[in-house]
């Protein structure tokens, strides 16, 4: 390889070629993050230790390895087992890898060079992981940052990187992760475009699957809820497309669905940087109630039904998410935003005002879920607003979902998901016709 | 679900329905061998764990769940978070499901009552897992046998079982393990039945790989290595096909390819009861020394080659393992059973004389490997056999390996894989003959 190359990951053939500069460009922003940080002392460095490959229960048979999502932000390393270090003052990076044993050769092929990962990875230096007490010494940072902190979608705790000998060192293991975090949050436009690229593939799954599903397949009505992504150098995707599986919208299968469409593009259409996310979820709501109050299916006030959290009856999950490195990306409730204690927006996994460059899920729902309804019903302050024989007609529904990708801009919000979104165009992909639908991107 | 139906387990459409009687069966095996453990006392009861949903690193995002092999050899159950319990002496099964939040519903679906797992999973009674030390002490056994043990392939001690208020019960955790994987070494009829099935499926893909692989593709020469097997119900299945990445075998590969080809069939057709698996092992490595003399690589006695171990240059691995619900199955090496320590026999995953009802993957290989070659060519008591020229032709050559899948039966075997292996086969079916072969499967 010759080293005026750019350094790039791609799957080969026709995939995305993603260059390693991304996570230099990330290594870089977190130093800067760092070095405005007072808490942070000259002479710190960053620690995060890589995932590792895991057996399935007892045995020998290796579980497919992921790597962990911040070790991949900052490093982009595929392999596991490794351990990277970044001079919070200089930007300096250090990749520590495993060393191997000449036996791995026999099977795994050729054991490569520190050299061969100090290009393939665009990092400063690359070390053996055995010498990484030994490097750091000789380093003498004043203090090592570990990474500790709460993932507040599962209320799991990451695990923070220790070595041997890490005890002789200054650890501070409460600066970092919020930090981190933050960074991850904003996309960059190198993220941004592998973003595009696993939607853009995710988009093209989505309609195959459309068109097959079709075919000899029982009619299950409106139960065809598709909520599937694919990852791409572990960047995620998240969609979700609902049809009826014969391919033809029945009249309240389309009055549904429109209604979640209108209440996405409505969302879509109003997000822009300041705007809070709550209140894109409260939206949604309104709009549900006044579409089914339209056809019937309630009656009354739709601000007395907000009133009473009617909404979260039929949408008892959140508007959306953060997307990146994970499916349910990390940020959403950094120290000073909190949990909004409401049916229905205690779902949400982010009450954050919107800025640039975070990348959003849009996913309205309406279901009808029968120990929902079962409990609104029981309740007089909620039950005064159904037409209870309408209501008969749609319990046995199920449910409609929409879910796009998105990125907030500087002036509004980018589409990154390109699937058929109308009843028009769903039922012309699912006959056949793929070229049918343009999409609507909403305000760039 | 009509009471009087025969459960079973598919994956609808033309897939196998496997009888949920194949996991009474085994239960009923377990408790014949247990009654006649003199250590195994009156009233005791066997108390399974089975696996646990688990979550990526510290995110939401769940892995997919793979139920614990010894517990879905005991109950066949697809669900996480489960108990088994079995009286020893009367037989009878107890299943314990983990009792839904009302919530779970909102997502999930439909929450099933004690009364569908019964009949889903043909066991005699269904609980709760919060009531299980109640349950038990209901019962008042004399002891729980719970299960702990090392997997001799892994290293790995297994998860022993373990709930709140176990500490109140006389627990057992030595006498299980044993018992239960000599159960497991044994295929019933009903376990063949499914192996059969995931070994035809898995044939029938590589075939269609070996179709598939000629387009477009680069010419590797002989790189191509092809391990799989697909897996149904739990029921592995594992394969290696080797073939010209171009459909055409040079000279050399067709030298290199029907010496494993001849080792492979000669000790399928020795293959017996009473045979000992460390004696196939060192005829695959007889035959593989004999041809490489044949075709001038190696040159001398192949008695004195044996003597300094020169099979396990070219074939490092152990000629073949226990296949079941683990690709490496348990037992190999019970009490009693010593790994061999010499070259190529010490990668040997079980030393055990053949019995009916074992099945084991039969997977001789040669390999050109630089640092095995290197260090042979180092010891004057292996180089001394090399012609080196010749050697220097393979050099680049990488390996060849067949495996295929045998049952071993009352008078020899049974092949249970079915892809091409003779050199005119495999060409003919890359090239799109693929009626072209009539599998060997040696004498039954």
């Amino acid at each position: 390889m010759a080293s005026t190359a750019r350094p790039s990951f791609s799957l080969g053939n026709e995939t995305l070629k993603v260059p390693l500069a991304l996570f230099a460009l990330n290594r870089q922003r977190l130093c800067e993050r760092l070095r405005k940080n007072a808490a942070v002392q000259a002479g710190s460095v960053v620690v995060l230790q890589g995932g590792e490959e895991m057996q399935r229960y007892c045995t020998d048979t290796s579980i497919i390895f992921r790597q962990e999502s911040f070790f991949h932000w900052a490093f982009g390393v595929i392999e596991s087992g490794c351990y990277g270090v970044i001079d919070v003052d200089t930007g300096k990076s250090t990749l520590f890898v495993p060393r191997l044993p000449p036996s791995y050769a026999t099977w795994m092929g050729k054991i490569h060079s520190k050299e061969h990962f100090k290009e393939k990875y665009a990092v400063d230096d690359v070390q053996y992981t055995d010498e990484i007490a030994s490097v750091l010494t000789s380093q003498m940072p004043s203090a090592l940052l570990t990474l500790r902190g709460v993932n507040t979608d599962s209320g799991s705790v990451c695990r923070e990187a220790s070595f041997e000998g890490i005890s002789k060192f200054n650890v501070n293991n409460t600066i970092l992760h919020p930090e981190i975090v933050e960074c991850r949050v904003f996309k960059t436009d190198m993220e941004l475009e592998v973003l595009r690229y696993t939607n853009r593939i995710s988009s093209e799954a989505h309609r195959e699957v459309m068109k097959a599903v079709k075919v000899g397949m029982k009619e299950y009505e409106m139960e065809s809820l598709f909520d599937m992504g694919g990852e791409y150098y572990c960047f995620a995707s998240d969609i979700t497309c609902s049809f009826p599986a014969n391919g033809k919208f029945t009249e309240d299968q389309k009055a549904i669905y429109e209604a979640v469409l209108k209440s996405c593009r409505a969302v879509m259409s109003t997000m822009k940087p300041g705007v809070w996310w709550p209140d894109m979820h409260r939206l949604a709501d309104r709009i549900h109630l006044e579409e089914l109050t339209r056809i019937g299916l309630l009656r009354g006030s739709v601000d007395a039904m907000l009133q009473v959290h009617l909404g979260a009856v039929f949408m008892p999950h959140g508007l959306g998410h953060f997307l990146g490195l994970d499916v349910h990306d990390v940020g959403g409730y950094p120290e000073g935003v909190e949990r909004i204690d409401e049916p229905g927006l205690r779902s949400l996994r982010t009450a954050r005002r919107l800025e640039p460059g975070m990348v959003l899920t849009v996913e309205p729902g309406i279901y009808f879920i029968d120990h929902l309804l079962d409990q609104a019903l029981a309740d007089p302050a909620q039950a005064c607003f159904f037409n209870h024989e309408v209501l008969q007609r749609f319990r046995t529904f199920g449910g409609v979902r929409i879910e796009e990708d998105v990125v907030v801009t500087n002036s509004g919000m980018e589409l990154l998901t390109c699937v058929p979104r109308t009843v028009e165009e769903i039922e012309a992909c699912m006959a056949g016709c793929d070229k049918a639908f343009t999409p609507s991107s909403g305000p760039k």
